[in-house]
């Protein structure tokens, strides 16, 4: 049996147009992905509204997350983890503009 | 709702008799931790038996690790990740001993 493996830091677009998500493992109703940004934010008055939970981390670069009902915006830095309950709305305000940002998110049921 | 959130690199011992296992998230039969290494090994001639499937990336530090029926020592950087399958025997041959070694593994089933 092949055994998958690979670099989260490999294969990391400099410049998209779209925010890039790949799946790394996917079992019954949980999935791990790898999302790399590069400066992209949420447009502008949208939420995200999930379903599942969410538990993300960045492992590089630098993001501005705002949840609602919250004053102010979260900085995350590297090793920056939240775990975010199904529902909680929630928007990325910003991502670093100046190198990718590569964040690894767990979605799953509560 | 309180939203959990800490640092995958703080409160990272440098010096533990053994492995330190923290739960980060637990759903169903799913579990995400954190794993720290100050240069401890699987003992001499003993092997990881899983009855589940374990994907898990080294964030820092480095080790070693071995599969069964493999003769080489694949060397882990930091980015690098493998996804084990179920019952694939296995080892860690080392960890860096002049730096603690961060992991993030995620067991499931398959």
């Amino acid at each position: 049996m092949t055994i998958e493996s690979g670099n989260l830091f490999d294969d990391v677009a400099e410049d998209l147009d779209e925010e890039a998500v790949e799946t790394l493992v996917s079992s019954g109703s949980m999935r791990l992905v790898r999302i790399v940004s590069t400066g992209q934010a949420t447009p502008e008055g949208d939420w995200y509204d999930q379903d599942d939970w969410e538990w993300v981390v960045l492992l590089k670069g630098a993001a501005g997350l705002r949840f609602e009902g919250e004053a102010q915006v979260r900085a995350l830095a590297p090793g920056d983890f939240v775990h975010i309950p199904a529902h909680k709305r929630h928007r990325v305000e910003w991502t670093a503009a100046d190198e990718p940002t590569v964040w690894l998110a767990l979605h799953h049921e509560g």
